[in-house]
């Protein structure tokens, strides 16, 4: 089958674009001695997984129990749990660690702490750390963090930060600035846990851009990255990727062209490709996708997405171009924010490098 | 089954809400001598369309092929994809009609017109209208209307428009001008057809705060409004209906609170709530969305979703509210734009006035 007889819109991800970006991770990573546990947040797919962990240890990081049940499935045995959950969520942690996987939780408050040292369900637990991002975790220093790693009783094994503050860096200088925040928030908590006769015997970092460029992890034991598989505009625009590295893009037809107005109609819109509109702060905003030729190249010169409705995308194109598109033609847009844009998306048309599709991968959805 | 049993994030329909705005749209159609055709492109779900059509003609507007062949698995016999094919999705069309369906398409485009013409598919045609949006559509006074009309040969049934512009109305006096402007386009471009010597039978329009507010709908035979079902921040918003007739809410749990900040973290973010910002350019700017409690009321104050991660969704609350939330606690999120939120979810949770989840419907969702 080849990418112009795939029913639009619908994901395509370049499996060489992807082993690319793997290996690159992999090598930033181990570089500083710290093991790779992927953030499967975006792929959401055990194909990916699977790629993604061969060399490495194997554990694998989730956004939610829809996630951990369905790797768990999939054969995968060391689950990190990244969000916080409520207390009524325990249960089908808990339905996990009872069929043998190593289920790890993560917690910023005492009282759920409590719960889950309280909870009968054999799971691990991380006290989560605020890096600088000011969207969960505790400071490093703080009394909260002695009274949280005690609550979680024989649960705790370490602590987590995600400096989720590394997407506001436009340089890749303050992004391993960021990275070094992040280093010392964990390695301050950790060494603080293990002063009060605490355990800490795992120290997790991780985003995309500050796995890139930290300058050393030490004090680090793993690392959990996740957009960096799959990259897009923004990745491309804060300097964690050059735009070739993005291996998922939506392909669509396109459904109307406006040849004087230098406009192109598309029938992905903002439930295929998401509102999400992160390069709008960068130098380049993209709109909600930059439109490519069914090749992934620049045939039709630049076209930007610049209104997304629920199922149209409407693009401002070069007119000198526009002339060549017919109603139907194929094209491929980059997206801005892969995690968002896949999110509608059910599967993955694979190709490698050419626009034969060689494969379908499954992806996992809800919660 | 209760609220406070279901996972979260998750969908819950108030099927007394939907019930009145159904009602309410249907009567201020009806007024006009106009039949209601109502678009599920967001509700997405036989048991809404049942509803929706109950003493209406039965037929019904979708935006893709997939909600049209779930429509049509469901008994829907009589379904106007609103949304303008590429020619390679013809024969999904066809497949419709040759089940006896009655499917009714759209264009603005004089080739996929010849396209559609020289189909042997047994469906019809609506030459699609531009009324003031510049999304889609030909101008009502353009030579391009007759060229169209012509080339659909004996496919072409009439013309359709949809008054997108509606939305940046602020007064319910410019929707009701928006509305004259939809009719007129209609109007005018349907007696020209007529004066050709085409057929035009069928006169379409369509949005919900034109069809909540039209002074007079003369010459139009049918309207298409969707979001009218479950209402959302933004129709309150623009006036098309008052906040308390928000039927669709997003449930979710309390993961973090920080009582000094005054925030608060809830278990749906960005896919869950989508990133649609459409209360931005209004008076209210309700974020990501407003947060309510479980019965749906106020008690926590006013708090709203100024930040949307993947999976959190971060609050700025009141802070004396705040101090009576736990980890865990239930809260419902009205959305901004009921479409984009509804997307990321396979079914609504129905609760009738209370608290007790009294049915389970399912939607469709991809394309």
């Amino acid at each position: 089958m080849q990418l112009k007889d795939l029913p639009t819109p619908c994901l395509v991800l370049d499996k060489g674009i992807l082993e690319r970006n793997l290996r690159r991770m992999s090598d930033a990573v181990h570089r500083h001695g710290v093991a790779l546990r992927p953030h499967l947040k975006t792929a959401k797919s055990a194909a990916v997984a699977r790629l993604a962990t061969t060399g490495e240890k194997g554990g694998i990081t989730v956004s939610t129990l829809a996630e951990a049940e369905y790797f768990a499935e999939h054969g995968f045995r060391d689950i990190l749990l990244a969000n916080a959950l409520p207390p009524q969520k325990l249960s089908r942690a808990e339905a996990l660690a009872s069929q043998g996987v190593t289920v790890t939780l993560v917690t910023d408050n005492e009282s759920m702490a409590s719960a889950i040292a309280a909870h009968p369900g054999r799971f691990s637990a991380l006290v989560e750390i605020d890096s600088g991002d000011r969207r969960t975790g505790v400071s490093a220093d703080s009394d909260d963090l002695i009274k949280i790693a005690k609550a979680l009783g024989d649960k705790l094994v370490g602590v987590m930060t995600h400096a989720g503050h590394s997407y506001s860096c436009r340089t890749t200088d303050c992004v391993a600035d960021v990275a070094e925040d992040e280093r010392l928030s964990v390695v301050t908590a950790a060494a603080r846990l293990r002063e009060a006769g605490l355990t800490c015997d795992v120290v997790s970092v991780g985003s995309t851009p500050t796995m890139t460029h930290a300058r050393n992890l030490d004090g680090v034991t793993e690392a959990r990255p996740g957009v960096y598989m799959f990259q897009d505009l923004f990745q491309a625009e804060i300097g964690s990727c050059e735009k070739r590295d993005i291996a998922m893009t939506v392909l669509a037809s396109v459904i109307g062209t406006n040849v004087d107005g230098g406009r192109m109609l598309i029938d992905a819109g903002a439930i295929a490709l998401s509102k999400d509109r992160s390069t709008q702060a960068t130098e380049h905003d993209a709109g909600y996708g930059e439109i490519r030729d069914i090749d992934n190249g620049y045939a039709f010169g630049k076209c930007i997405i610049d209104r997304a409705y629920q199922e149209h995308g409407a693009a401002a194109c070069d007119a000198a171009v526009l002339k060549d598109i017919q109603i139907g033609t194929r094209v491929r847009v980059a997206p801005n924010h892969a995690c968002l844009t896949a999110a509608a998306h059910d599967r993955y048309y694979i190709v490698d490098g050419s626009s034969e599709v060689v494969d379908v991968w499954d992806r996992v959805n809800g919660w």
